[in-house]
């Protein structure tokens, strides 16, 4: 196996530059949400060329929407589709899915950026561009890889199954259809932004909005309302006591060094129209994390308790208590065993790329990956080049040495799990 | 003199169909800032059958935006202009000015209305609109009084200086030029909505604007962000501990009864674009009140001073202290001798249509009092009928019995003040 190993490892040195056109153009071809087609075509045509087997779909809103993990407030999915490109091993062999998200979140800002959101420039050996982390540099991993495996004629005994799928930013909804569709393996990897960290468990997470009712009135006889601001401070405080006392029960090892395992994240509030009018209604939207081994719907009860109890000591919320609405995106948590083999072969490849063991952690983010072990009962690993501190951010930007090991340490990871055929 | 007050007090309770066609007529002529000018078509034609000296002009804004007390972000003031109107007493008479400001709130969501906001419909005694309260109802009081006098033929010996102005909602750039052009009184009354309450002394108040900075991240490791609405909820406590300090110092009497004299209302907050990140800026809006005799500068500064000090425990506030801009609206406050002779001469009129004593209290909120007073010198009382519990609010209304009682009380005072010539 050592020849096979030094075989993909020697392509994915010498085809660099490969790496870098894929990125690049997967990076100018800007996917944000509604509008993934054209690097999808990237993505596929990368494929068509490979070789491998094409499943190409839109995915059917109507259908999806049954299933009671279908989280999307997406109008329309015509137009954008999701690929699943397969590499059929000669069978007896394990599976398993490669899977990567295509869509982006916007820009935002262009000003804050330095160079055009959208460049694909170099410097440093970085990459520039919104998507490069998150998570196109992972997905240029995947194909090089697999490139790597064919180029050097390797014949495996289990399907490599790539997925390209839409809609991970805001719930998942291409990757539930993925699943949906059939698609099952024996294990999964999904090139998320880990600092090259393996991820076995991950935090679910869920959006909720908490609309606080007010009275209105004059700022000058301010006293004859209720200022819907000071009840969603009230609501706020005890939201920040409640991520304690979510977080004090986390006792998982991998979560050691993370200095908040399950965040809740306030991320907006908006209230009021006038300054010298006393607002009626304050609305609060944020981001619930929740623990690998828990349940979306114990989160939800638990928010909902402290609301209510937050109601107890206060006439006015007694008798118009805040509501709270679970919308937009829900990423299911995963838990795999720290010692499940998908891990011990990944750990491995990484090893001998790095010539030192990986950092293993829990993620701190929901992906695709809770859809995939939850919905799809496939074992999944989260680990890909890129940092997500530049995700999401102005000057989003990848590393291209990690993507490149990364890139390395995957291939030799599929020729051990899927096994090389002769 | 009793003779020309019955005679005055008679005109007016039977004409009181005069007054609800003009209050009608005004409310149903919405005047939002921008569009008082059809409102003031009907000020202005009334004064002009009652034969009056009229002086109609609009506001040139540069030259008024070179005064310091000038506070306006309108960008046009053309075709709305302002109107004063002069009833000529004989001479070696106390002048008296009347102001009331033509300009209303806008209507806000007509669904909370269960009538038109701008029907003028009556109901139980109740006409209903925007602008009723603040201050149609006052105004049409006032202008029944002057006729009420005109049409008894009764001759006076000060001038009444009747002013229609524009923008008091918005900083009182409408008194301010009648005061720049010259107009001063003995005295003045402004019918804002007090109840029936005597204000000698009035609250002034200034809009502010804190900035707050955070840092963005990913929700999921907001621990490597800073979250702007954290640090806006601390501000905020602080903010409320202030209204707290500066209220406990307010001893005047004239305050008794008020359960916040000064307030400090927390009108608005906007922060954060997406539930899943730390937002990295937050917004907030609010209205201070200014003690009736405090300098806005001395307030300015006492706000400032409190933003300082919740810096100094906060290492992140100390690198990015949040900044406070005063914007917008700016309410001189006012303070007049309880036992001027104003108060005197107007208490009586009181005294002799309600047959008790008024209450008299300090003002909640500003008025283009403070302005008459500071800018102008010209003592002010505010009083008038209508309240402001359903100022600024859907269904506003006036309760027309009110509306009769204060121009009969007006009548009367302008009798005293200005005394009659025969």
């Amino acid at each position: 196996m050592e020849y096979e190993e030094n075989l993909v490892r020697g392509w994915i040195q010498k085809h660099h530059s490969k790496g870098i056109r894929l990125l690049r153009k997967l990076v100018q071809e800007g996917s944000v949400r509604g509008c993934e087609s054209s690097a999808q075509a990237i993505i596929i045509e990368k494929c068509r060329q490979l070789g491998l087997e094409l499943d190409i779909w839109e995915i059917d809103k109507k259908e999806l929407s049954q299933h009671p993990a279908f989280r999307s407030d997406r109008k329309d999915f015509s137009g954008n589709p999701n690929a699943v490109a397969v590499l059929k091993g000669i069978g007896e062999g394990r599976s398993i899915i490669l899977n990567s998200h295509i869509d982006v979140v916007p820009e935002g800002n262009k000003e804050d950026w330095s160079k055009d959101p959208f460049s694909g420039s170099i410097e440093n050996g970085h990459l520039y561009g919104r998507g490069a982390t998150d998570m196109k540099g992972g997905t240029a991993s995947l194909l090089l890889a697999m490139e790597a495996i064919i180029s050097c004629g390797i014949i495996l005994k289990g399907d490599i199954i790539f997925q390209s799928v839409i809609e991970e930013e805001s719930g998942g909804a291409g990757t539930l259809a993925a699943v949906l569709r059939g698609y099952r393996g024996d294990g999964a990897i999904i090139p998320e932004p880990t600092k090259m960290k393996l991820f076995p468990s991950q935090q679910g997470s869920m959006w909720f909005r908490i609309i606080v009712k007010g009275k209105s009135a004059h700022g000058g006889t301010r006293y004859e309302g209720v200022n819907a601001i000071e009840k969603a401070i009230k609501i706020m405080g005890r939201i920040q006591l409640l991520e304690k006392e979510r977080n004090a029960r986390i006792t998982d090892p991998l979560y050691q060094s993370i200095p908040i395992p399950i965040p809740i994240n306030l991320g907006k509030i908006n209230s009021g129209e006038w300054p010298s009018s006393v607002p009626d209604l304050a609305i609060i939207e944020g981001r619930m994390g929740v623990a690998p081994n828990e349940k979306l719907e114990e989160a939800e009860w638990e928010m909902e308790s402290a609301l209510l109890s937050i109601c107890e000591g206060d006439a006015w919320l007694q008798k118009n208590p805040p509501t709270i609405e679970w919308f937009g995106g829900r990423w299911l948590p995963g838990n795999l065993e720290v010692d499940h083999p998908l891990m011990k072969t990944l750990g491995e490849g990484f090893q001998r790329v790095m010539n030192h063991s990986p950092k293993i952690e829990a993620s701190p983010w929901g992906t695709d990956g809770g859809i995939l072990s939850n919905i799809g009962n496939t074992p999944v690993v989260i680990f890909g080049p890129g940092t997500t501190e530049v995700a999401h951010e102005a000057n989003e930007y990848i590393d291209l040495k990690d993507m490149f090991e990364a890139a390395e340490i995957i291939a030799i990871t599929l020729l051990h799990w899927c096994e090389v055929a002769k």
